[in-house]
């Protein structure tokens, strides 16, 4: 199946071209880009002219940042493609409902992808829970976002999202691998004085979950979720890719170079079923951090 | 059908008490409050001790403030009782999916209500609306916190909601009346540098409609919402209660009387048809502009 990327930055180049390179199901035929293009491929500047040029193409995957990706979503639907979404699948949950309901009239596909469930401990862990009974649980998502954002001042402003940015990756995989629903109960906001968006974030879920989020780790980066239960103590590290158990390594490895490789078999497997997954439970919980959260002004922060 | 109602401040004595007294349906049998109560009607201190007493109770309605109302809405439905929600229907949004599945897999109804859905001119405007096409559309909420909430600092704190509290009324009927779904495309939050919610907020949503928040205003108070079409415009006043056509007036009167009776009525037939009614498009909205949108501090508030 022909496919089209769209917004040709770093994620794009690092995990999706790679990606969809080795896959059986689909080749890369397009890009659009306001300046970034893969060797070989067909690059397109405008979204409507590429759609309008390249028929056979009958999805698109979308790697721009939230709040210009709504407008091309809508564009990829209008002509009747398919439509697969980088993490988070919008700016707000509002224009995501619309999207998700534009397609479900038009029966067309939408993947709202979460990378980090496709880590290689995160099935195991999710199996492992199942009858389980949770006592409490700890996340720690701490990273340097002078490291892995050097200066995308967008990610501080409003809409940006902040240190939800890289933090919904955790909730992601928390939402996919307990065996209940979980809610958001409290949320301690760090806004920068100089900032819109929060740079740490401390929140309390049930069940006794709790999450420390932290954009300015210097040194060792940890993503990290362990689960206590009345049968022994889950720990995922590494962004779920290293799976241990009461201590002991059970499954994973350090590289997440699985992820993409993952999302894109199942966007095939959707299209040619006609379903579509779209869970916004990991967006709702930082939706009600924002509405609910205290805030705590912090120190004034330049990258 | 018996009812217990829990919470018993000014909008219960207001609006629920005299409903339920004029209604067909229901037999207010019990209160549950912390100091309030109703002039011949059992009084409870405590929600389980009501609901252990009365087992011939089969719906409760809930007036307590958002951030309380969850632990007590777990009880109603641990319990086995219908349940009723004042809006909104709950400080987070994860913690309403919570309910709304508790109930579901109970097979009881829960209610979640708005309203000022039940407003006089409300379904007239979505029916004249249905079939035509916005070109723009206006909100002006403007009221007096000190006149509406004289010295109820929580609803200025975290989780208060600030000016969204009464503007999720202009978000439900909105939100009901126009014949396509609507986002949020941006939003301006005002907030007063010795609080946490917005005193004020401006809105740009789709389909051309922007809202003016205001919780400072002094003098005539506003509840109007404008919307312009391809065919006529259409104005709502008085909290959706006057309904005018291009400078007409249709139908409707002052009296927002009838709103909590037609919500009450309609709990009744829910429950008789074993369904439930939770519609949380206006609390998305609302979580959306705290997402995404841009604060501005203004001066210090006090009541």
């Amino acid at each position: 199946m022909k496919i089209a990327l769209v917004g040709i930055g770093k994620i794009a180049l690092d995990q999706h071209v790679p990606a969809l390179a080795a896959s059986p199901d689909w080749d890369l035929t397009a890009t659009v880009s306001r300046s970034g293009q893969v060797p070989g491929v067909l690059a397109f500047h405008d979204i409507d002219t590429m759609l309008a040029a390249h028929p056979e193409i009958c999805a698109i995957s979308l790697c721009l940042p939230p709040v210009p990706r709504f407008a091309a979503a809508v564009a990829v639907l209008r002509a009747g493609r398919h439509l697969m979404l980088e993490k988070p699948p919008g700016a707000t949950l509002s224009e995501v409902h619309v999207l998700r309901d534009m397609a479900a009239a038009q029966g067309l596909t939408i993947f709202a992808t979460w990378h980090s469930r496709m880590a290689q401990g995160v099935a195991a862990a999710r199996d492992w829970l199942a009858g389980r009974t949770i006592r409490e649980g700890r996340i720690t998502w701490r990273e340097d976002i002078r490291k892995w954002h050097p200066g995308q001042d967008w990610i501080l402003d409003a809409g940006g999202m902040g240190v939800f940015d890289p933090g919904i990756n955790a909730l992601s995989i928390l939402t996919a691998i307990l065996p209940e629903p979980v809610h958001l109960q409290g949320a301690d906001l760090d806004v920068p004085a100089n900032r819109q968006a929060p740079i740490a974030a401390r929140l309390q879920l049930s069940q006794g979950i709790t999450a420390d989020l932290d954009f300015r780790q210097q040194g060792p980066q940890t993503w990290d979720i362990r689960i206590v239960t009345d049968d022994g103590t889950l720990v995922l590290r590494n962004g779920g890719n290293i799976l241990q158990i009461d201590d002991r390594p059970v499954t994973g490895g350090d590289s997440i170079m699985q992820e993409y490789p993952a999302l894109y078999d199942r966007m095939a497997r959707l299209v040619r079923q006609g379903a579509s997954d779209v869970d916004l439970a990991p967006m709702v919980l930082v939706a009600d951090a924002f509405t609910s959260g205290r805030r705590h002004a912090v120190d004034p922060f330049e990258f």
